[in-house]
């Protein structure tokens, strides 16, 4: 297998390539003055299995083009099998006809990535499981909770409980996950809509946190505020130091501001966006799962 | 058939609707704060024959993206045809493999439209012709040079020369319907690339412009170049006044203002893509061609 970077996701590709131990297949991009992208594969692909790496974050179109372009490009110089990994997967979360006449977009990027000649397509701890449904190709979620957990003992942090901000599903079994990578324990916060205001409140759970280190593990930051929530009750509880650890710091305005006024000690988010907090990388991630020793 | 329109171009579809008196079909959409594209049909649209509008402008790719989003909704919908008018086609340059390895994106996209789900499809001087040869469905150039030119006769421009800037065969046949539609002549002028420098100058060709006013007619203006070094020669040979007419205003930075320096009285550009010189409707060219008299 070959990897293939896309724009989005050049440093990422670089260690996925090192983890593979596979040198990175060479190829040109760039954008017109008009703004129209420009790719070129300077390799021969036919019959190579390739590894196309393309994260989708914003400007999420942007680079959704670039993926159809290159997988169909592939595809037509008759690569053999063109996996793609997106670690985060863009419009996960219009996964169905909520209101009537609704685009289902989760689906039709599905159907688009589908048609353009994806073969296989893994993502990492995406918003909405089902949204995998849509694909006929396989397709797999990953998770980087584990990655994250090493990361924060790496820095010091002493036998943390690992706090999911909400109890869904997926929040929960992440967190079992982020738990067992280092020997510690876990447990959750629920979410509650308020009746009156229609406002979402995290509910003040008692937590075994009195005097200990605590990791909020969540799948993404937007504005921030359930973490900061979270944060400030696991403080009031008596929580020694408070770390945020997420798998896409999508990070809107102010978010970092907010976190930090809620006494975190330090936010982490992975390549899967790359900014100012992702200083963790999914390579190990992808390539354990292509290359099982 | 019912007229849709797509967030790049809502004033043009109301256009349309008047055109071809028939009201705009009711939809919703709107970016959430994270960028993603949200759409939504607000009438049924089973069985219905609908009118797409949608230019393809910078940013291309959110408009591209936006396109499939309508167009695969009304599919899942179950509309029966879906017409898709887009005067402006984006990546109409790269229509082959010039180079070994590189994407040929008009190809893409149009199998990328095509698999939406369009019927049929329109645009409005295309950049090359040979695009529309990989839509399978049927798929329709039109010109807006005879608009152009009514548009510069209402504004007293009289018995004017058109003149293409280059001598290519669509340049001289968007002359030539320009000319006929005002009962006018024109001319060409020949471009050259310089043996030496590898720079592209345009030929000084005498013509039939001594003491007349001048229309350049172009399907694209990205730095104002070409029409520039055009009507420096036309006034220098004698030209009264000197106007431009082109389809698609995409003016990089300073263009207009290029063309003004050259002695340029009025530049003009359709509804393909919106801007600050875009003062003609395309509505009437497509409405004609939907419903004949």
């Amino acid at each position: 297998m070959r990897v293939l970077s896309g724009p989005s996701s050049v440093k990422l590709a670089e260690n996925i390539s090192l983890e593979l131990k596979t040198p990175l297949i060479k190829a040109q991009f760039k954008r017109f003055p008009d703004g129209e992208f420009y790719f070129r594969l300077l390799e021969d692909v036919k019959n190579e299995d390739i590894l196309v790496v393309q994260s989708l974050p914003p400007p999420q179109d942007q680079h959704i083009l670039e993926l159809i372009y290159i997988v169909e490009t592939c595809r037509e110089l008759e690569a053999r099998k063109i996996t793609v990994y997106t670690p985060y997967l863009a419009y996960s979360r219009q996964d169905r006809r909520y209101l009537s006449g609704e685009a289902v977009s989760s689906r039709i990027l599905a159907e688009t990535l589908q048609r353009a000649g994806v073969s296989e397509l893994y993502t990492v701890d995406i918003h909405n499981l089902g949204v995998l449904s849509y694909y006929r190709i396989p397709a797999y979620n990953l998770t980087a909770a584990d990655e994250i957990m090493r990361y924060f003992l790496s820095k010091g942090v002493e036998k943390p409980l690992v706090v999911a901000p909400d109890d869904e599903e997926a929040a929960l079994k992440r967190a079992e996950v982020a738990a067992k990578a280092v020997g510690t324990d876990y447990d959750w916060f629920e979410k509650k809509r308020d009746r009156y205001t229609g406002e979402i409140v995290t509910a003040e759970k008692t937590l075994n946190v009195s005097g200990r280190d605590a990791v909020i593990i969540d799948d993404i930051i937007s504005t921030g505020g359930t973490a900061a929530n979270a944060a400030r009750i696991l403080k009031k509880q008596g929580a020694r130091r408070v770390y945020v650890g997420v798998t896409h710091a999508l990070l809107a305005e102010n978010a970092l501001e907010r976190l930090r006024e809620a006494g975190i000690e330090e936010v982490v988010g992975t390549d899967s966006i790359p900014g100012p907090v992702s200083n963790i990388t999914t390579a190990p991630i992808i390539a354990r799962k292509l290359k099982p020793i």
